[in-house]
């Protein structure tokens, strides 16, 4: 919906819509799977947007990528081998690459014409796709991760459109298990995971099947994300084993900038509301009882 | 601006908008002041609105009411005397009157409607109004902090709408300065700060003008606030000495239930983003160097 120089989305999950101010409509293409329209805006730089639902501005994006990566990759001893299924903008690819222990970073996405539009309007979110470490494929991502060789993978983020339409198939047991197959015992998955106030529901759902895949440990980090529906929105890593521990003191000095991660920012969004811990229902307790339990034990 | 059932509010200083589904329009009420608006949504329950601007839903006000009053009353050592300037809803008010330390709280709002709107639309806000350590005023906060005794004041929480309209005069030095002579020595004064991502030049003239009045150490601290604009919301604390350190132990084990706020949550606050960090330019540094720092020292 566009009214005079307002673009609004209206997202029916949660009931609320976000707008913004734009300027100019700079570019449309109808892919095999999908529209992606690209504004200018006045505050934010410019948008993407696929099938009307806004996808990244160049003002914010920066707390999702970082948050899609970092948290996963410091919380795992050593990660060499990263898989990122979507994606297609190259933002999270670009922070994973950061780490100079990654050794291999696979980007698959099932429509080239996103990176190509990332390419020509996000310049600055794919400055590392022409890193040797980098493979850039325009793929099914449920096809790739069932095809991926067991034990072969470090970390796996899925960075995907909301559970309908072209995603909808990344959000379900038969996706999680092909994730567990290929990911090491010490690996990690990455799901985006929506708005912890409003999708609760769809969190524990989600878990529920990564539950029935053969994962057995959960925890949703909440982050500001203004462009997303409701402004706040979460990554729920998965484990076999291991816990969510992190490498504090390589993520207090690690070796690039960020804007919005740092190691304080890391272990805040471990600190789980007690409204969420609730919610959870015991699958993710609120850290200050488990403090306090670990204070006890 | 309404369109069929949604409601959306646009907010010029960040260019963008927040909207609602709504089912009903249930009230409203021209004051002496403002106007003020009560509408009924599919997921967001009761809305209002004041002179256009949302100011509260019942589902997400926890957010906002539970960090303009906890962090703060956790900091001080022993808070007894609380004021509160705007907050006319009451949600802050009840949240302060969680502490049972607490022996006075007066509620400074210069518009009686919403105090009565909120009694009608949001009674579960309302629910310590009647605590006899309450005391609901309906006049200018400016004026109730210029004639308030020196050094009486524990916490002064500054609950107002955006500094534009009524609330202009609570976001200068002249207003800052009778804070900080009400206060005593260890007390500290919180600022709604509107929208960290977006705003950091509002929060950093803030601060300036609360160091024109005496305060000498700052700190924000952000919050979801999904019907806000951006969805990421602060609450700036003041103070003339004792720093930003609070009492962990006390918070962990509080004797009343919060649906955000804990002691991770709080600690989490305090995490201040590199690129906060770098807008405030030093007067709030990042929290991993702070940290670094700490250990050199």
């Amino acid at each position: 919906m566009t009214d005079d120089a307002w673009h609004y989305e209206r997202f029916e999950p949660t009931g609320s819509a976000i707008g913004f101010r734009i300027t100019d409509k700079l570019d449309q293409v109808q892919s095999d799977f999908q529209k992606i329209e690209i504004y200018a805006s006045t505050d934010w730089g410019n948008l993407m947007l696929i099938d009307g639902a806004m996808m990244l501005t160049a003002r914010d994006n920066f707390l999702y990528h970082e948050m899609m990566a970092h948290p996963a990759l410091f919380t795992h001893p050593d990660p060499k081998q990263v898989v990122i299924i979507g994606g297609g903008d190259c933002g999270t690819l670009h922070e994973v690459l950061k780490h100079p222990g990654v050794e291999s970073a696979v980007q698959c996405d099932i429509d080239e014409q996103v990176t190509r539009m990332a390419q020509k309007w996000f310049p600055e979110l794919c400055e590392s796709n022409d890193d040797p470490r980098a493979k850039l494929l325009f793929d099914d991502g449920v096809a790739y991760m069932h095809n991926a060789a067991p034990d072969s993978v470090d970390i796996v983020i899925v960075d995907s459109t909301d559970p309908v339409g072209p995603a909808e198939g990344l959000f379900n047991r038969v996706f999680y298990t092909s994730c567990a197959r290929a990911l090491r015992s010490d690996g990690i998955l990455v799901q985006q995971s929506e708005s912890p106030l409003m999708q609760l529901d769809l969190i524990q759902q989600m878990r529920d099947e990564m539950g029935k895949a053969g994962f057995r440990e959960f925890v949703t980090l909440p982050f500001p994300q203004p462009c997303y529906p409701t402004g706040w929105w979460s990554a729920t890593l998965a484990r076999k084993s291991g816990g969510f521990g992190f490498r504090h003191s390589h993520a207090q000095n690690r070796p690039f900038a960020t804007k919005y991660y740092s190691a304080d920012i890391h272990r805040g969004a471990l600190a789980t509301p007690p409204f969420v811990a609730q919610a959870l229902g015991g699958s993710q307790r609120e850290s200050d009882d488990t403090n306090r339990m670990a204070r006890i034990e």
